[in-house]
């Protein structure tokens, strides 16, 4: 019964797998109304989930929909998957990189999630980009180009695009369990064989403590054990945004610098060098120090950047059509010094706020928006000089700036 | 902003009166989803809301519609207010009572709330009566006849409507801050001069702690204060259903024994006489002793059930079309001994089953269902006597008939 488990969660006891079985699955099947299954969540994330409580939920998770096997048409996969975090166009980066050093990949991506945007709300700010691949074409694709990045496809764990959607829109995205759920549920769906978590911590993430990180990695490594997968974590600091632009059509913009080497020595950089470094050191069998040599190399000799192009063409994708909003606004500093703070929280916030991320699930995004840093942390500005640009779409007023930017 | 708002409150923050009031009146408007609102409440179930959030709310509650006052037209209102329970006719009962006893009863009621029914549905169960009178109407007819039972008006606290709704769904009931809020805002947005409040406690009820009954009892004290308003809080167990009959049509029938005088000394009796002796000391200015002496007569010479009868008339109810459901169904002893428990929740909630209560905000009720008790706690039965029947539509399961009775 509906009120009995919402009850029982909301005095802090553990549920049973029947129990959440009835429930979530009651929810997909549209018995459970969306303000009930936002009251369990709430329950969840204030209360807690037990070990057992978070296996039986990627269980149910996973058993909603179809589970992906590519072994035998592709052979060993491996994945990458970021926690999110503002201005966080990794993946991007990193799936044609680790292609073009040839291991396979194929990124199911997520829309965005709280005040941090998705891949997939990424690339479909490239006209054409067709986010919504079939299995069929799926196999297809990474047979002929080595990599693909969709969306999940209609089958698979559709009890995580349910409630991955209403967290977002009600305050219950920090819980470690429910994200280890989601995370793990739909990498073992999606057929990976090895999986690299990108596990940002920091004010602009989805966890924003060393320990709450930690009881992730733990909770993630511990269900892929359950699973047969072998699970790597990587926890990255996310309290400044990654790198230079947060936005949607923005970010693809900066993706393609840092593929063109453009952009470099960024912290954003750091982070993908690492992440393929790993992804890559898996999937060969190689050091990790080999497989940082070829990454640089796939840069400098274009065959990164290459390998994105032929991605986002064979997706259907135009670069040549990506719309910027044409208003901008300028941020300029308040004082002159060193900045100490940029407010990854604070700038993720500003970006939904002009519409570049959802506050209500029938929000519309607005690809071309978004927010371009001028400086980067660290960085020592005369008071008057630019921060940041704001690319907008009708009126915006601004008034935490120096919440957003400690100059000291 | 919404997301924050919902962040702050689920990590145990204070929320101050503006953030209160953009959600809640957010929420009134439609700009703030109810997926959105239920996960707010039940941050506020889980985490407590400080007094200061409370009467920030019963404000925002009270200046959510219009806030009557009768005291030129009627002059002192004295108003009761039960916080329900399974089988808790009791308004029905003492209204009648204290109106022909000489104090005005202005009686604005609600729908049913968890697993407890409510005195508007009962009311419906009576075909044609109208629950939902004008201010107008209101004010000619406690002048005229001393007595309404009615609805809250349209624009009065219209968000203690819109919130009861969703709570009664999301297993968000059981908070002292909400409930206190709801309660106070009605009772101050209707005029009441003075009020008593019947504080049920135990398994069946909204409150099943005594701690917890006197924090509430505190609480609704303080309000009263604010507002000027004298206000005297009665305790009441509530681990049994109050009386035999649980349902709405089948609880109609019982109060009408009880006003009538065929139903005697049970603790339903014993409640309501002591309820409506509060009342009538409060309107006249008279002892207890001398206002309980008013109510026996009132009843022994037939003037309280004339009153109930020119009551429901004058609402346009008809007492003679009251349909209970034909089928029934008959609980039986699995064994000899004394009855030790009649568990109020399980019989509520075997209620809700039934169809006379709600499990979402669409269901419709079903007013002829219930049950009826045969047996008091404390009665001695012998294996196969019979203990309750129940009144359905439809096919029922019951396989926790020694949930509900506990025999020993």
């Amino acid at each position: 019964m509906v009120l009995d488990i919402l009850n029982k969660k909301r005095n802090g006891e553990e549920l049973e797998y029947k129990e959440l079985d009835y429930f979530f699955n009651g929810y997909l099947s549209g018995d459970i109304k969306d303000y009930q299954m936002s009251s369990l969540l709430m329950a969840m994330c204030i209360n807690g989930l037990t070990d057992e409580e978070i296996f039986c939920l990627t269980k149910i998770f996973v058993d909603s929909g179809d589970v992906l096997d590519f072994s035998k048409d592709v052979g060993v996969l491996v994945d990458k998957h970021s926690t999110g975090g503002i201005g966080d166009k990794t993946t991007l980066i990193i799936a044609p990189i680790v292609a073009s050093c040839g291991v396979k990949v194929v990124k199911m991506s997520g829309k965005g999630l709280g005040y941090t945007g998705g891949t997939i709300d990424k690339l479909e700010s490239i006209p054409g980009y067709n986010v919504k691949l079939t299995e069929k074409e799926i196999i297809k694709q990474v047979k002929d180009i080595g990599v693909v990045i969709t969306s999940q496809t209609k089958n698979l764990v559709p009890m995580d695009k349910a409630i991955y959607s209403l967290r977002d829109v009600t305050g219950t995205v920090s819980s470690i369990g429910l994200i280890a759920s989601s995370i793990m549920s739909k990498k073992i769906a999606s057929g990976a064989d090895k999986i690299v978590i990108d596990l940002k911590v920091g004010d602009g993430a989805l966890i924003n403590n060393m320990e709450d990180a930690k009881k992730l990695e733990e909770m993630m490594i511990k269900i892929g054990k359950i699973y047969n997968r072998e699970v790597s974590v990587i926890i990255n600091d996310m309290n400044t945004p990654l790198g230079y632009n947060i936005g949607n059509a923005l970010e693809v913009l900066e993706a393609i610098d840092v593929l063109q080497g453009k952009e470099k020595d960024t912290h954003l950089v750091d982070v993908c060098f690492e992440l393929a470094s790993q992804m890559i050191s898996m999937g060969k069998g190689i050091s990790k120090r080999e497989a940082l040599k070829e990454v640089i190399d796939s840069i400098d000799s274009g065959r990164a950047y290459d390998k994105f192009v032929e991605l986002v063409t064979r997706q259907g994708g135009d670069l040549s059509k990506i719309k910027i909003a044409k208003k901008t606004k300028n941020i300029r500093a308040y004082k002159s010094g060193t900045i100490k703070v940029i407010d990854a929280l604070e700038i993720g916030k500003l970006s939904v706020k002009l519409g570049a991320g959802k506050e209500k699930l029938d929000d519309k995004i607005d690809y071309g928006v978004g927010i371009k840093l001028n400086k980067q942390l660290g960085d020592k500005v005369r008071k008057g000089e630019l921060l940041a640009t704001l690319y907008v779409n009708g009126d915006v007023k601004i008034n935490n700036i120096k919440e957003m930017f400690k100059i000291n």
